[in-house]
């Protein structure tokens, strides 16, 4: 009994009301975003619900050309990643479903197929370029180095389901077609810097909304 | 035509046969560990399957007391994850299977439950030790601060499956079970450091294999 | 005197009338709170005693059952420490005083034996489980790595004191006995996640004012 | 002279023959790579030849179609920027010439026009692809964000010069030209990842020494 | 024309109006700035005109003892920086001009020499006090570790213009000549600490305007 | 009975004979180092006494012009501090000593007056040029930030002792008086890069094993 009784001060010693900042830091979005995250929500206000989120349970609609649903759980829709360097993505795609081209600036990712059979790849730098692709079936993983060019396609004969992660909480996304054909970036300026046609380039604007 | 000649030129200025140690950094598990990770293996040697993970397709056993199987991709069983800073485990649980309380000193968690109901929790920090428990359902995800306590229990009639992401390649693992009942470390100081009875000591370490 | 001219311009060029945010960012407590610290306060605000930290020339009380004073300079205590990835603790222990079982989420630590005799000791992880213990005397240092259970005792027969280092400036702490059984968790997951029997929990509830 | 004396012993205290490596760590370009750089060459045999940089004075040939030198100082041709997170290249555009769009996975870019009138952009992220795009003289700077997709072209009358820098020793680079057109990624698949009609593939890979 | 509809709706689904603050983060300078930066400028105000220093057109005067120019693109003069970890000067030296000793708190530093002649150094740290010194032409660069004292002087027989690159948006900077002769620290301080004669101090406090 | 037993199986199931890598690095000093520190010592071979330093006992000698011992627990005296981002420096002066001004690259420091009065200091960068000054008894506190110039003066009665810390485990150390007056740096170069005079220079050169 002694012996417990020792232990007991240094909680009443410390005893506050609330978590403490130093213990987490939910972002507070209505506050001034800065290059590091958001200030933090009052760990007062702050519940077990702020560390759950429920945005992944069903995809998205998948009823457009890319058959593609992508939920995203960066820290706009999941404040608690706020300085938790995580974030992840929910990829949904019905049969011959694409995730197109695409690069993260900020962080590699990891992919775990939930479901289906997907084939992914990515391209290596300016000196090797090599294309590593690999098709993935249900319970594989497979990793992708930092800002490269990369790809999901739905390669079985069903749905495929796959969960993204990264180790930012937002790890920024580029699609090249949105990049190149989605903006008013001058035809002749993307055929002299990517050597694309600029028929071809016309043909990518029309489709995607692009001008100039 | 004139503006494709134009570009051809860049990659043979720059083109070499293999990949270069900037674009990846494979881990060469036979060579020294460093506190930033391993020398990487020669990128002409890197393959896609390099990349690629095959260890999370089935459970280990889950025929213990924990009714608990925990597959780990870190670093040294996936040896592309050395330089990215992210690492998984897939945990299965059967029914009344559990993954006691433990933390992470160099990452925090996320957790996306693939099959199942799960009851997860972590405790906050001296000033508050508030418990935030919460039951998830399938598809629901939750994260953990790092390095704070906090556990998984399967609390639904089936199995369950959990897929858990990190930060680092190797975030650390260290379990009160372990810590505190399967090692020499004195019963008298446990007591007095924990305030657990020496008589409740004594029995985990039995059954831990602790001595002392 | 030819050269001596030569270098005034220099400083008539840059000079200003205070200190320039660059150089240092003493926080002000009174804004929000953000995952890598606080907002500076004003330059032109800040005297040499922003940088100075009175609260450790004496302990607080000792007496308690731990017989335990933990005076903290943590940027809340001390604000100039925002953005300088320091912070310290002074550790004073009458007689058979004890620091319990517990952790830095955050930072490893170094401990310098000011006065008297400590016994410390740390467990490694999950695949070790050893116990790193050793009775240091005056002017003897100890380090622990970061995230794992750690604890400091008084062995010698007088009293103790400790200069304690982090390289954050709030490190976070979680002990076991306030984590464990000054909350709301209920008894029987405690149980179940821990191993220690709910008689024991109950009893040690008790006594840390936990409940459930 | 008393004040003189009283300092002279601090450096016979600590006075050894060569530098610590604690001040740099020049590049052992003969050593295996880590995910964090290279060991470093032992600090006695580093003389300041080694912190020197001449690969800059002159561009490399500008003779090809893209009318284009890239001079790249990293750290495999600039040993001493090991460790140090900076480098550089020289960027030497004939009338014409241009800096196809690419990306730099591990580092923002600034760009300082030495010579010339350049039109430089970039695009940003999937959520807006705006193509900032802006024509700089001599003089002017630019910065571009890391990771996303950015070229120069020399849109003045005579030959460009370009100073880049970057904040790591190596930033990676990935040319749009290269990572479509120049490896065996199949043709089908670059259809169907970013919507380039396979008759314009085929005949980009022709260019660029393409397969598949 | 099938491939090319199919990917047309990814860019609808996330089309938003503006670039997402996690592509870049200009500074908004009239607000509070932390110990990482400032808070972002709102993306939709931010246009290619914030991405384009236009400081270093020009030097500005030489006519002081030093015959030294120097703009600064830091944080302060070009928003843009914010959160980038990069920033630079121009340089400027009529014949005879010179840079005194000083050095960066937060970076290292490589010079690049634009026009003329010459001649730089450091030295290195305690254990050796090496004195690293090169004279240096026109496209030649050089490397300075972090925090150690360096230098460069017009040794040309004209004016020289360098370039110099930093690894964070405020390098800090610390000079000599204006840290020990500029402000009041006490002169028989200042030589009981630097071991230089109260007359000299007089004299160089005379010249940079201290005082004590 | 049962509880127990069910968590049983977890230590099995990783059980291991040795700490892992994972979870301290400890220095193997006698292999090559890199920019981040030293290869890891392997677990098996690492005991308590590893984490223990012993150097701080007592001081150094203290017969010399500046009446000052430092002992330093740097990553190469206590190799424990390999990748754990702290290190520290026991400083002993007698009545007068000094420890004169300088700075270090890699980190601030805390400095906690463990015996005496000593008179501490620094100064803010260029912008300002502050002198930051003030005197410190037993028990008081003082941090500097990184890289700026600083001193520590024994200016009470009797001995002083203090005990200094850092945020890097090797922090780097310049000393005003070994970088200009304890090498080659030419004196001719040396009073144009700081202003002192050549007659004064040459004083000092003499008094601290200087040339040129």
């Amino acid at each position: 009994m002694e012996t417990k009784l020792q232990l007991l001060s240094l909680t009443i010693l410390f005893y506050t009301q609330s978590a403490h900042a130093a213990d987490f830091c939910v972002a507070d979005l209505a506050s001034r975003e800065t290059s590091t995250g958001y200030p933090c929500k009052s760990p007062s206000n702050v519940t077990v619900d702020d560390f759950v989120f429920k945005g992944f349970t069903a995809p998205l609609s998948t009823s457009n050309p890319n058959k593609l649903s992508l939920n995203r759980a960066f820290v706009k829709s999941f404040p608690a990643l706020n300085g938790l360097d995580l974030a992840a993505v929910r990829v949904d795609m019905e049969r011959d479903g694409v995730v197109p081209l695409h690069s993260h600036p900020y962080s590699p990712e990891m992919i775990f197929i939930i479901e289906g059979t997907v084939t992914a790849g990515f391209v290596s730098g300016l000196d090797s370029n090599v294309a590593y692709i690999k098709t993935l079936n249900k319970g594989e993983m497979m990793v992708i180095p930092q800002g490269f060019l990369h790809f999901q396609a739905n390669s079985g004969p069903g749905n495929a389901t796959i969960f993204v992660n990264f180790n930012k909480a937002d790890p920024g996304v580029q699609f090249i077609t949105g990049a190149l054909f989605r903006n008013s970036f001058p035809t002749w300026l993307l055929e002299k810097t990517t050597g694309i046609s600029q028929a071809e380039i016309r043909d990518l604007k029309n489709l995607h909304g692009g001008s100039g």
